[in-house]
């Protein structure tokens, strides 16, 4: 079975956007098991995405498309299908009044995106207006969904990838495990994943930097063979493992808190509230997460902190002792029962040949225990070394509440 | 002029990679006027590699390809070309030669890096081991360049562009513009798009919706035509309007407090550092922003803040009452000129009916002055949510600094 993916958008010919929809499509269905054997990009224009939807599916016998299904003036891709497929356009009640109850009666759009080619199968959208559409024809099917990446995720993963395990035959099951490592470079684990890769040579290994800690992926049809993989190379890492559905490093986090019933703070200066709004996306965190005191110039660590001028003046606002005054002033000015302290030189600017630019200066632990303090160094651009910092940070919380260990040096 | 993008290797179609190569070729050539029509992904199997690449050829002037140039068994572009062009590949000893200087004696892959389509017009790579290669027959071009992003992008700012310059006559230069309105839906800037596109035909229109604002791009051969249809949609949504160079509200923010000598400092409840992490991704926030006081519970929003329990008790965390105070507390516990308190409700649970999820309370002023006050509804997941309380509001306080408008509602 051949399988295309066509994002359809000018602001991605453009380069403006890149096409991190069909990535997300592809990795879905080839842990589905479903391999895409083609990408495109076509653009707006009405008649060169026909042209294009119509030689995908002359090629191949599944085609996802993502964009154009807004109501506005440039989207146009309801109609070429509807064109394609020789459907009429039919106006559907239920699918308008549904809109109208979420988004509210005046919803000017609500006619258009309830304008559906007839015979087409529904793919609900809970978040946003347009619904994804399927149509069919003999063994040919073209599954149209919207662009904004949080809707189109919403429908692939919700209605669309059941739908098509439903009714495509004869799918391949892959078994797929994740192994989250806290602190890892890739070079670290490859010689690791080689050697295991000989043992078990069915299963497929990808490894995924994130800035802070690596997944790595196993996947293969042969599921014992995966799990003892797994199992393996989780025994060899013991120490840097850590549990989460997403991946996220804040989720893991956030059970150990909630299940212990224990408290965190933060005070924040480099990372800029980067570290609380990561914690905080995890819903309910208001279980135990008291907030941060993000205090981004001097005068705010001092006031709000009570960080002492001598300490600055004496060590400068990124050192071991601010660091450690910023970390007692948040268990002094909150209740918590864990606290976390940074301070460092995210770039382009402020670095020097003893504190170079991406220099981190951190303290944590438990209230009435005697913190840990220690450095560390982030690379990359100013965003990049903001979320590096804050995954190193809560991957250094993680290992010293599940671990014990000495959380400085962290490599 | 057609032109396409082709990126070619299987870690792509399965999802592993996304397609930046693609994103940053069409962003180069869109910088010098060429726009690309159409992007694909191809697997590396040889086959149908030269299938796609045929196709494309037949379709396209020039066909810019990335990937597969490599020296192990999966790299099979270079051949593909070759047998497409009924070019026999042949040995190039200078190109070997330069090879062997730059990576040693014994780099084993010379010979067949240096083995290449005869009469191809060879891009030098300054920092890996594949060259670029332009292929040309009649008035088809097909250029190969290699997958690793840091070499292709070399190749192509240093070589492929000035080349292309050179040789490609009656390159069309296209305008393009961006303008960033606050606070407006699609619905709303739909209808007088639309009408001047009446008046202007010759401009293509874009809209691009961010959670908070949206961003129309503008372009067209006809330069006059699209800074007039700028000038008609600015005058249009006259106290909408910011300007930034990359589309984010708080690089207009930047920009204005910076110039006016100003300090901002902010309470955050439910945006849980979001905001301050947005302001402080633009290098020099520090020039202008104090820092956020992250009060998640209501402890801290009563120990750090001062905000009353009395306040909290009669009318909610999520109030007027709250909002107020909160605001009133970050100017009193720092030397802000100006302030935000944001506090609301973000999903998945804590709704209410006369509170519903998304409900948000917030506060702004300009020390002093009596503040403004208001409330806004958020919609989609918890993210969505968040990312949107904090563009909503920081479009706020860009609409009362900039045009002195009273802030709420916004809509």
């Amino acid at each position: 079975m051949q399988i295309e993916v066509i994002a359809i958008g000018d602001e991605i010919l453009r380069g403006t956007t890149v096409n991190s929809n069909a990535a997300l499509i592809c990795t879905e269905l080839f842990r589905q098991g479903f391999l895409v054997s083609r990408q495109t990009v076509l653009p707006d224009a009405e008649e060169l995405l026909e042209a294009g939807l119509k030689e995908a599916l002359a090629r191949s016998d599944l085609v996802i498309g993502t964009g154009g299904l807004g109501p506005t003036c440039d989207d146009h891709t309801r109609s070429a299908a509807a064109r394609l497929f020789s459907a009429e356009m039919v106006f559907n009640e239920a699918l308008a009044e549904d809109l109208r109850t979420r988004f509210g009666k005046d919803l000017e759009s609500a006619t258009d995106q309830a304008t559906v080619p007839k015979g087409a199968h529904l793919l609900s959208n809970r978040i946003g207006t347009a619904s994804g559409l399927v149509l069919s024809k003999e063994s040919k099917r073209l599954v149209l969904l919207p662009g904004i990446p949080s809707e189109m995720q919403a429908i692939l993963t919700e209605e669309l990838i059941p739908y098509l395990l439903k009714t495509m035959p004869g799918v391949v099951q892959v078994t797929c495990v994740q192994v989250h490592l806290c602190h890892l470079f890739e070079s670290l684990v490859d010689p690791t994943l080689r050697a295991l890769s000989q043992s078990y040579p069915s299963v497929q290994v990808g490894i995924y930097p994130t800035l802070g800690f690596l997944t790595v992926v196993l996947q293969g049809t042969d599921s014992s063979s995966v799990h003892q993989f797994e199992a393996e190379l989780k025994a060899r890492f013991s120490s840097y493992v850590f549990s989460s559905p997403k991946g996220k490093i804040e989720e893991a986090l956030h059970g150990w808190f909630v299940r212990e019933k224990k408290t965190l703070a933060l005070a924040e200066s480099c990372t800029g509230g980067q570290i609380a709004a990561q914690l905080v996306s995890i819903p309910g965190a208001s279980d135990y997460f008291l907030g941060s005191l993000v205090t981004y110039s001097n005068s705010m660590k001092c006031e709000i902190l009570g960080v002492s001028e001598h300490a600055i003046k004496k060590s400068g606002a990124v050192s071991r002792e601010t660091a450690l005054e910023m970390l007692s002033g948040v268990f002094q000015r909150t209740g918590a029962d864990y606290a976390l302290a940074i301070t460092g030189i995210a770039g382009p600017s402020g670095g020097s040949a003893e504190k170079p630019i991406g220099t981190m200066w951190a303290a944590l632990g438990a209230r009435g225990e005697s913190p840990e303090v220690g450095t560390f160094l982030v690379k990359g651009n100013r965003q990049m070394q903001m979320l590096a910092a804050s995954n190193h940070l809560l991957c250094a919380l993680w290992r010293k509440i599940i671990y014990g260990i000495p959380v400085f040096p962290f490599f």
